[in-house]
């Protein structure tokens, strides 16, 4: 940590001096030589040996669901309905209109959008590939996943920042109203990833009423981080879904969530919910493409899970493990970066990133230097549409997966590559 | 079984007494009250048990793989190595141009159709949704569910006959030569769905060397019953892949396979497997859809399958639930229907159905007779592209799920039902 103390309070100083100390810094944590990825957000293995026993257990006694369903047999394409009993509390959606399929609720995203574009949504609508310039807005930053799926698609993306309590609704509410091509908006309500931002009832609200020029336009609610507070309490959202019904737009929203990031990752359930009409267009094309999910883990995950209660009382497990890494962003950025004034960073309330603001035109050289000296983060840009930051000056930290002292020398560096750009740019 | 007495050796009667017979047995079996079904090939209770370990067992010890994959977390879109290296030998292909990837093959072929719908196959090919009338070659009686996607994805689809040895290549030949708009063709290549027929070697190699009007024209090798004998020994066919590269044409051909039919149908793994280039281009895709595959089923299923030898060891137990209902077909069919001209039916070395051929013109009244008589089979033409069996005169029976008496009793009321049918056609 030589290279913090160099740093410290060098923003009392000459200009001069202050560069002296940061390229003193610089060489230091070159000296270093670390090799640390924190571009995603991974769980990490304390996280992972929270689900041991979903390993560790037998998965003994009965596999025929109140139903029929055997879940061990084909069948079922809609999922248990014990564990979319499990998960409709959480996604505001009655189970028998939520779908548990397979491990990615990205690619339950994916396969929607596929569905749209290839066959429209459900009623008399075009499909969206015979529609000129389908267009989906992209609140940024946001995440890149959900941008790649637009660019396979061929959807243009339409930015739209977000602010304090989600969307800028006055510019969606506008675009929205005026142009029918626009036919999606991406949005991950709660702990946005990257903002960590929590949409208030007013924008909720708001989506679900608002006026569409398109009939057919889809609010994609990714609610990734449904259950997964960095704080003491849990922020409480309003329903989109009961938002939408109240509005009548009930099939304008389709709501997504998964186990990920509560048991193991690209091993858990995803879930899709939305109004029986976008479920059953949803499962008449699922159907074409498998006989159904594999139940067998949705019973162990269900069993493992138990109760809403239960998963609470997991994640608050996560948050033990993940607080502290939250912390160090905002100890050590604030001991180094605290006198910038071109540099800020968001402290969420949950999810799993923090959004850097750093001084425009140096986001790219910050992450080239933080690579030179053994850091890998956020591609810059990888916020954004096409992954192009226009400012280039957003940059994204995903704590989660390194132990906390490497992880603090991965935060030094980056401390020290914003120093180092910042001090490139204005001296 | 009074119904079966009734009929036997009815054939040596005057037609009158014949079709009183008949009638006879028709009542008998309506008194039966039965509700059966043998729609589809479904693995029954006691093969399921066989696949017991998977589920009492606790996956202990290492989770990280050979590559530093830890099978807990995200990552490693290609699937687990040592599950990709124990199904080489069963693919013909290596297993680093292998991706093991959920629990369904249907869904890899799906995906596989639809990137090349949207983007192309690799090369520099149009995509097919960009083609005048793309189509593909449908070997009739075949696969319902390949022939849904065809119709999903608006590819058109030409019946072709399947023969002794597999399809009828002379035919095949002819219109791949002819027609740039030809685009693919479905195979079953083992113990094919529904005929049991297993592709001859000479058939094999005139799929890999045949000259193909389009250059973008891929083999679908849906390789399902790979291991999946009923008789005695186990057919060998030639690697496809090897076949492919021999005559120039690596990439002609993307092939399928699960362990759907030797663990738990509907929570196994499923293969893809491909040259290089077609492998690297199918992952390019699937990085869009999800960060990556179940991992932990991966390590489950390995670790209960362990070996090539292990799996065939598996394959026989199934074997020996299964033949007993095979032979049940046979001997009830051969008593009742043997002296028919009109009707046959396949004799099956391996995999999951008979194809039951009747006189044109009946195979939708015996499945509405045997509906009415409380057993639910095949939709009539279901094999054939469209659900269209112009000729109304194949129907398909999958044995695997009930038990022998119950199945006793189906395959009566089936059998009283083809002899109805027919008698009423031609009395």
């Amino acid at each position: 940590m030589k290279a913090l103390n160099l740093l410290e309070n060098s923003g009392d100083r000459t200009s001069g001096a202050r560069l002296a100390a940061i390229n003193e810094a610089w060489q230091q944590v070159l000296q270093d030589k670390i090799s640390i990825n924190i571009e995603r957000g991974i769980p990490s293995l304390a996280q992972l040996a929270l689900s041991q026993p979903l390993l560790n257990e037998p998965l003994s006694g009965e596999y025929i669901d109140a139903d029929g369903t055997d879940s061990r047999n084909y069948g079922q394409q809609q999922g248990l309905p014990v564990i979319r009993a499990l998960f409709s509390p959480f996604m505001g959606v009655p189970a028998d209109q939520i779908v548990a399929h397979g491990s990615s609720s990205l690619a339950l995203m994916y396969d929607t959008v596929s569905w749209a574009v290839r066959h429209g949504v459900p009623g008399d609508h075009l499909p969206w590939s015979e529609v000129k310039d389908a267009t989906f807005i992209c609140i940024v930053p946001g995440y890149d996943r959900h941008f790649a799926i637009c660019e396979e698609f061929g959807l243009k993306m339409m930015a739209v920042p977000m602010l304090e309590d989600g969307p800028d609704m006055v510019t969606v509410e506008n675009i929205c109203r005026q142009y029918p091509n626009v036919k999606g908006i991406w949005c991950v309500p709660k702990y946005s990833n990257p903002t960590g931002t929590v949409y208030s009832d007013k924008v909720i609200d708001a989506l679900a009423s608002m006026k569409t020029a398109a009939s057919d336009f889809r609010i994609f609610w990714d609610n990734a981080y449904c259950a997964h507070p960095l704080a003491d309490s849990d922020r409480t959202i309003a329903s989109i879904y009961e938002a939408c019904v109240r509005h009548g737009n009930p099939d304008r929203v389709f709501i997504y969530a998964s186990t990920s990031k509560m048991t193991l990752p690209g091993a858990g359930v995803a879930f899709m919910g939305a109004s029986c009409t976008n479920t059953t267009w949803w499962l008449r094309h699922a159907a074409v493409r498998s006989v159904g999910p594999d139940k067998i883990n949705q019973l162990r995950q269900v069993r493992f899970l138990k109760s809403p209660e239960n998963i609470r009382a997991l994640m608050a497990q996560h948050r033990q493990l993940l607080r502290p890494k939250f912390e160090l962003i905002d100890d050590i950025f604030s001991e180094v970066l605290g006198c910038q004034q071109h540099v800020s960073w968001t402290r969420p309330e949950g999810g799993y990133f923090v959004s850097l603001h750093v001084l425009p035109g140096t986001a790219s050289r910050i992450v080239q230097l933080a690579a030179e000296a053994g850091v890998r983060f956020a591609r810059p840009g990888s916020c954004y549409p096409y992954g192009c930051d226009d400012r280039d000056a957003q940059l994204r930290i995903a704590p989660s997966w390194p132990e906390k002292e490497p992880l603090s020398l991965a935060l030094t560096v980056i401390a020290v590559c914003i120093a180092k750009a910042t001090a490139e740019k204005l001296l």
